[in-house]
């Protein structure tokens, strides 16, 4: 979103418009003490989320508080009548970086303008709450190390899981604990589209439309579909939970686009159902016992992460099963305190807002208490703890598990034969093999289930079972969890 | 627990022992800033819990903290020789209060000296960090206060829920929604012995004769049974998820030891189950019509807090239901976020330490960027966030919702026209009549439910009821949430 000064300028101004103007402070006053005044929040961006911000804002008495900026494209037709007369619209950033705004919340999305404008609120002395997930799983890192040079701080707990309040129940609930594993389900999307293909019945295509007819899927689902947006998010709690500097892109992530209506019959003569599970787990460097054995010692004293996003099969008796709709769930693990659940909605206005005013208040907090701005505010609360290290792991995708592979054949004697053949010459073992009746010769879907093994080997038998010809379309492959 | 000096000093002290009363340090260095060095922890009580906040504090690398002092009743038989011989025991409170510990962790329990010791440690410039459900429940407000006079800090993340960290997410994470109910199943204990009950058909007592067996109960099972625990712990939810100042003993708290293994077979036949439900909720002022009506205005404006701890039966489908075994659940309900859910280990040694060593260190990170400690330290994290009011409600156990009612009867014709006769004249419509197959003439089981009305009707006709001459002992009477 680009700021359109002209736009702004050629229209007239309503009286409460310039009202607002004249009121709207454009510079810091020097002798006012932070916990003398309101902390000031301006919001850029007045979408779905920006306007539920400023209703809370609005709605909760907040002496603490005041909204006094809304920056946003087109003004003329975005403005309400229910916020403060006060409030000073613009469509300049410049209005905002020059203001005496304490807080500068970030509710536009997108990577670029959006993270210089971040990066000059933090230097023009601001700080900064965002709920963008692909910012901060990209350069979350370098912000907060701007943030904190600049003595400021940058929230995010907004930026995963929506309402769920995951970020500070990992930073702060659970800071005594030595985390090692976190299991999520971190897209509403395909958790809708998923539980619609479970208890309808209905092909992933038709469950697609109907989501997108009901706003739970964009016009391009890409980046829900195909996993990008749930492993931003987990790289985000990778670092968060883990102290683990992933870039998303190191994450493998597979699409949930194969899963059919007759995948969740097989899951259920597992006792399983499927969800689009996101993962990450520290590998202590000790279990890789094939490379102590080859003597390479020095590599395997780094710590290795396994991280994916991908369908999978859960136990029905797994919280990850029970997640309806658009909810989000995750599940952190610890050392110490075992299994913990955060679970709520994943999405939306007003739940995204309230993690967003959570996180405004954080900082208010802070300021309120602090001396000098300058001198004595408290560090990010996303910064680290000073006591636990950083990691940078090498990132794997190869993890243990049973495995689930549905193939869809045109039938015809010997292929149970042929299959068992190469999954026994991968070192695979069967478990079991089932085929629901009544289905099309041509187009006929069984599954094997597969011993607990490495997805490496099962891959590896893919890549040759792929090809034969009585394969109608290449094997769907999902870990049984 | 009273400190024995005496014993300490009859028995021969060992070299490391005295090379620990050597460097343990025993008065404030004024030249040194709290940012210049590691914060000290000091441990009161070396129990269960105590012994965990021990370990994690050794195992975890934590350039940050450093546990100096234990206190324990009889210390040379706790002695541990897992931890540095710098650590420095005693049995004597003012050992600890006349250290240069920064933070006193209190795991003793009990209401007195703990209260005392807490007072005095606060007043001693020390932050305070307590697993101390009644104390908080009981006088949490006052020592937040004393806290804040002295510019330290009291954290209780420990005493609701154990390792669970619903009371950062509710303080942090949800802190900018406006929470109006919190559910929860908060007694891990009362959870394990409807599980049993359920799963194994067993009576009350059985179940509970082996949960005391298997140490999921204790000798003397009241404080969790009837209720009593999980009041306090609501006390503490209620204060900081709805900003409602309440007494634990105004919360009405019902016994588990009515429910036997029958009432879960009725439950399942309503698609329920049954378990010990923590509840509190706010109301408006404005939808008690009734109060309205008769002019009682002022009355009216005064807000409510419904607020039970009772079995109650809870839907299938619910996250209430699905908790097992010694596990805890705390669902909050916003008006802007709806439901977030927050689950894990209720109790435990290691979950309830994580709670203890994350409050350390919320202490530890604020400490470790205050200028000074008189100065600018933070306030109590637990601390009212300032823009929200508290409210002193009217606490009520009035509750509306359907209802479950069981008689245990000497069978005779006519008993369900008497039955129908006395709840039509309270104005209460019964909704189904089930009764199971093949029980004892002399004690016949059988389940009325009743339609959505409030409880003090339901009792009005009970009290009646329970006086007619073929109850073979009073009704039991649970809501249906």
């Amino acid at each position: 979103m680009a700021a359109n000064k002209t736009t702004r300028r050629s229209k007239p101004r309503s009286t409460i418009e310039r009202a607002a103007t004249i009121v709207a402070p454009q510079s810091k006053r020097p002798t006012e003490r932070p916990s003398d005044r309101p902390c000031k929040v301006a919001l850029l961006g007045f979408g779905t989320v920006g306007s539920s911000v400023a209703k809370i804002l609005c709605e909760r008495s907040n002496a603490a508080l005041r909204l006094t900026h809304v920056l946003n494209r087109n003004i003329a037709r975005k403005k309400v009548d229910w916020l403060p007369s006060s409030v000073y619209w613009t469509e300049n950033i410049d209005d905002i970086l020059s203001s005496d705004a304490d807080i500068v919340v970030e509710v536009l999305g997108g990577l670029q303008p959006t993270e210089d404008w971040i990066r000059r609120a933090l230097t023009s002395g601001k700080s900064v709450v965002t709920a963008n997930k692909q910012l901060i799983a990209r350069c979350g890192l370098e912000l907060i190390a701007l943030a904190q040079q600049m003595k400021q701080q940058i929230e995010f707990g907004a930026s995963v899981a929506g309402g769920v309040p995951v970020i500070s129940g990992l930073q702060q609930g659970l800071a005594g604990d030595d985390l090692f594993k976190i299991r999520g389900i971190l897209n509403g999307t395909c958790n809708y589209i998923l539980s619609q293909i479970e208890s309808n019945g209905i092909p992933f295509a038709t469950a697609l439309r109907e989501a997108q007819k009901l706003g739970f899927a964009e016009a391009d689902p890409t980046e829900d579909i195909d996993g990008l947006d749930a492993r931003a998010k987990l790289a985000i709690l990778a670092r968060v939970g883990l102290r683990c500097n992933i870039q998303p892109e190191s994450i493998m992530a597979r699409s949930i686009s194969a899963i059919d209506a007759v995948d969740f019959e097989y899951a259920k003569q597992l006792g399983c159902t499927i969800r689009q599970i996101s993962w990450a787990e520290l590998r202590k460097p000790e279990v890789k016992s094939a490379e102590r054995n080859t003597g390479a010692n020095e590599n395997s004293k780094r710590q290795e992460l396994l991280a994916a996003v991908q369908p999978a099969l859960v136990e029905l008796s797994s919280p990850l099963a029970r997640v309806e709709g658009a909810q989000n769930l995750v599940i952190a693990t610890g050392t110490y305190g075992g299994e913990t659940v955060f679970g709520g909605h994943g999405a939306g206005g007003h739940p995204t807002a309230v993690a967003v005013v959570s996180d405004i208040l954080a900082i208010a907090h802070s300021r309120q208490y602090a001396q000098s701005p300058l001198k004595s505010a408290s560090p990010s609360v996303n910064g680290d703890a000073p006591e636990r290290p950083e990691k940078t792991p090498t990132v794997t995708d190869d993890y243990t598990s049973k495995h689930y592979l549905r193939f869809l054949v045109k039938d015809r004697p010997g292929i149970i034969a042929s299959l068992a053949t190469i999954l026994a010459e991968c070192g695979v073992n069967i478990d079991s093999v089932l085929q629901k009746p009544g289905c099309p010769k041509s187009h006929l879907p069984f599954l094997i289930s597969l011993e607990e093994c490495e997805a490496s080997l099962v891959e590896r038998a893919l890549r040759q079972i792929n090809t034969l010809d009585f394969m109608v379309q290449p094997c769907l492959h999902l870990p049984i969890l």
